[in-house]
C-alpha cells in the first residue's frame, strides 16, 4: 500500500463491473454476458474510477481485464449509449467522450501492467480497451472490430487513431479504423495486435498466469518499463536516452537489483520485492 | 459542394494527368504509358493543384490514383527531371523539391480517403505517392522501389523517411530507403505496405470498388478518421485523446450518427449522407 | 578525411575492442569470447569514443559491429558491471547509464550506416546495440533478449523503450521489454527485427558484404538517408517534408547526382564519389 493515501476511501462496491483481488493481481470482469458485456455509462465511469483508485493505493502489481460469457466486450451499448447521446447537448457529449478517453489514458498510465484476456468479440470501445492494454492474450475465437465508422463516427475514438498505428503500423491502422471490419485472430497475430495466442477457451486462464508471473516478478521494474514505453512514444531519442539513464540509476539503488546480484552469486532464484 | 468557394475557378483541363469524377469518386490516372507514367514537372504541379482544388470544393468523397499501361508510376523522368534539375540554381532546386513534397502533404491532408491502385512498377516518387495514400490496393505484379539512393539522392524524399517507418517500422524502412531494392508484392504484404492484395490485373477495379464503398458510406466519419490518423502521428497521447473526444462529440451531433440509430432501430440499412 | 579536424589526435590503441579499417569500412569486434563478449566499463567507453572519433574524421563510409566466438554480445558483465554498480553513488550511477545511452545515440547519429552482424546471443545491452544499428544481419542462431527486467531493472535501457516500438510496434516491444524472453531468429525476422537473414555461420561475412556495398555506393546519400530516418522519427510531417526538400536540393548540387545522370546517358555504371 502507498504511504501517500489521503482522505479518499476505498469504494466498497463496484456496481458496473466485477472486481477480485488476489495477492497483487486485480481481475476486472465486464459482467453483462446477456449483452455481450456492452458498456454502459456506469461501466466507463467505474473503469475510470477503479484505475484511479488502484493507481493511488499501490496495492496491485498487475491487472487482468476480461469479459464474462461468449465474448470480451461488444462496445458501447446501442440502446443505453447511442440512444442516450442523441439527446445530449454539446457539453454533455464532450463530457462523455472525455470520460471514455480517460479510461484509455488510465490503462496506459497506471503503474502496473494491464493484461487483456480476449475471447470472442472485442468491438468498438471493447477493441480500444484491449488495444490500450499492455498485453492482449487471446484465443482463436477473438475478433477485433474498430467499428466506429459503421455507426457514423470517427475511427479515432478513445485514442485509437493514436494507439493503433503505433501497434500495427499506419497502413493496417488506416484500413482497420476506416473500414471497421473484423480482424480475426490469425490476422491479428500476424500484424502484431495479439501478444500471446492461446488454445481455444484458454485466454482468461493464460491472462491470469501472465499477470501472476508479472506480479511475482520485479514489479517496480515492470512498472517503470511500462511508464517508459508509454512516455517515449511521445519523446525524442535524446530525451528518451536521458530518461532511461535516470530511471536505471534509480533502480540500481533499489532492492530488487541488489537481490538479483546476491541470488546470482549464491546460485539461487531471486526473491523479488517489487522495489 | 462547399459553401466556402471564393473567386478561384475550376481548372477546365488537366493537361498532365487524366481525371474523371463519378458520383463522388475522383479517378486520377497517370497517363504516359509509353514512359511507364514517369512524372514530369507538369504532372507534379497538376497533382498539387488538383488536390487543392478538390479539397476546397468538397465535391469528392474518395479518390483513386492509378497508372495507365504496364505499371503504376516509374517516378521522376530521368530526362525531363534529372537532366533539367542539373541545370537549376539553388532556389529552383528547393522550389522543385518543395513542390513534390506538397503533393505528399496534399494526399495526407485532403479531406477524403485516397486509394492507390498499384500494378507493376511503383518506383521512386511513384512509390512515395502510393505510400502517402490511405490504401494501397495492389495486385501480385506490384513492386515498390524507393530507389533514390540509386541516383545519388537521399532516401528521405517527399516525406518517405517520415512515412515509411510509420508504415513498416524503422528496420524495414531503413533497408528499403538505404538500398533502394524492389519490394515485391508478397514481401510488401507481409511488412504492411499493401492494404489489399488482389488477383492479377484487378488492382484498378478493386481500388474503384473500395473508393465507391467509401464514397457511399459515412464520408464525414471517413474524412475525420483520416484527419485524426494523420494528425495523431505527430501528437502525444493525452492531446490525441482530447482531439478524439472533441471529434466524436461533434459527429454525435451529425446526421449520419442519428441515421445509424434510426436504421438500427428500424432494422434497415442506414442511408449515409456524409455529414 | 574531414577538413574540420582540430587538436584531438587519433587514438592509437583501442584496448577494449578490436578495430580494423579497410578502404572505408570499419569493423568493430567485441573480443572477449570467453565471456560471450560481455561488456565492461572500458568497452562502453571505447564504443562511445570510437564512434565520436570516426564521426569527426569522416574517414569511414560504413561500419560493421560484430562479436568474436560463440555469440554477438551477452550484455553488461554480471561481475564487472552489476557488482560494481552496487557500490556506486547516485552521481556515478547516472554517469554510467548516460555513457551507455551515449553509445546508442552515437550509433544512431554517426554519419555512416552501422551494420550489426549477429550470431548467437545478443542479450541485454548487446541486444540494444544491435537494435540501434541501421541493419541487423543475422544467422539462424541469433537470439535477441532484452533481459533487463530479469535483473530487476527497467526494460527501457539505453533508449530501448524508444527504439523497439518504432522497429517492431508497441505490442511486441512491450512483450519483449517487459518479459525479457529470448526472441529467436524466425520470430525476429517475422516481426521486423532482422534486416537480412543469412545461412548459418554467415552473418559476419554478409554484414561485411553489405557494408562494402554501402561504402562503395553514394555514401553521402546513404549518410543523409540515415540522418533523415533518425531525425524524422521525432518530427512532424510538414517539417519532415521541408527537411527532405532542403536535403534533396543540396544533394542535387552534389557530384554523385551528376555522375548518375552522366553514367545513365552513357549507359555505364556510375562511379560514386560519396559527395
Amino acid at each position: 500500500m502507498s504511504p501517500f493515501t489521503g482522505s479518499a476511501t476505498r469504494t466498497p462496491d463496484w456496481r458496473h463491473l466485477s472486481l477480485t483481488v488476489d495477492d497483487g493481481v486485480a481481475t476486472v470482469t465486464l459482467a453483462r454476458p446477456d449483452r455481450l458485456n456492452a458498456l454502459t455509462f456506469g461501466a466507463y465511469a467505474d473503469l475510470r474510477d477503479l484505475l484511479a483508485e488502484l493507481s493511488r493505493e499501490r496495492s496491485v502489481r498487475a491487472l487482468v481485464l476480461g469479459g464474462e460469457g461468449r465474448g470480451f466486450c461488444s462496445g458501447g451499448d446501442v440502446d443505453e449509449i447511442i440512444g442516450a447521446t442523441l439527446a445530449m447537448d454539446t457539453a454533455q457529449l464532450l463530457d462523455f467522450n472525455r470520460m471514455t478517453g480517460q479510461v484509455v489514458r488510465a490503462i496506459r498510465e497506471c503503474p502496473f501492467p494491464v493484461v487483456a484476456g480476449v475471447h470472442g468479440v472485442a468491438a468498438g470501445a471493447g477493441a480500444v480497451l484491449a488495444l490500450a492494454a499492455d498485453f492482449r492474450v487471446a484465443d482463436p475465437s477473438a475478433t477485433f472490430s474498430f467499428l466506429f465508422t459503421r455507426v457514423g463516427l470517427s475511427g479515432g475514438d478513445m485514442g485509437a487513431a493514436y494507439l493503433l498505428p503505433r501497434v500495427v503500423g499506419l497502413g493496417h491502422a488506416t484500413r482497420l479504423l476506416m473500414l471497421g471490419e473484423p480482424v480475426r485472430a490469425p490476422e491479428a497475430e500476424r500484424i502484431g495486435l495479439i501478444s500471446e495466442l492461446t488454445e481455444e477457451g484458454r485466454a482468461a486462464e493464460a491472462a491470469q498466469a501472465l499477470a501472476r508471473r508479472l506480479a511475482e516478478g520485479p514489479a517496480l521494474a515492470h512498472a517503470q518499463t511500462k511508464a517508459l514505453l508509454t512516455a517515449e512514444l511521445d519523446m525524442p531519442l535524446a530525451a528518451s536516452v536521458e530518461l532511461d539513464a535516470a530511471t536505471q540509476a534509480l533502480l540500481m539503488n533499489g532492492e530488487d537489483y541488489a537481490e538479483f546480484h546476491a541470488a546470482f552469486t549464491e546460485k539461487r532464484p531471486p526473491k523479488w520485492q517489487g522495489r
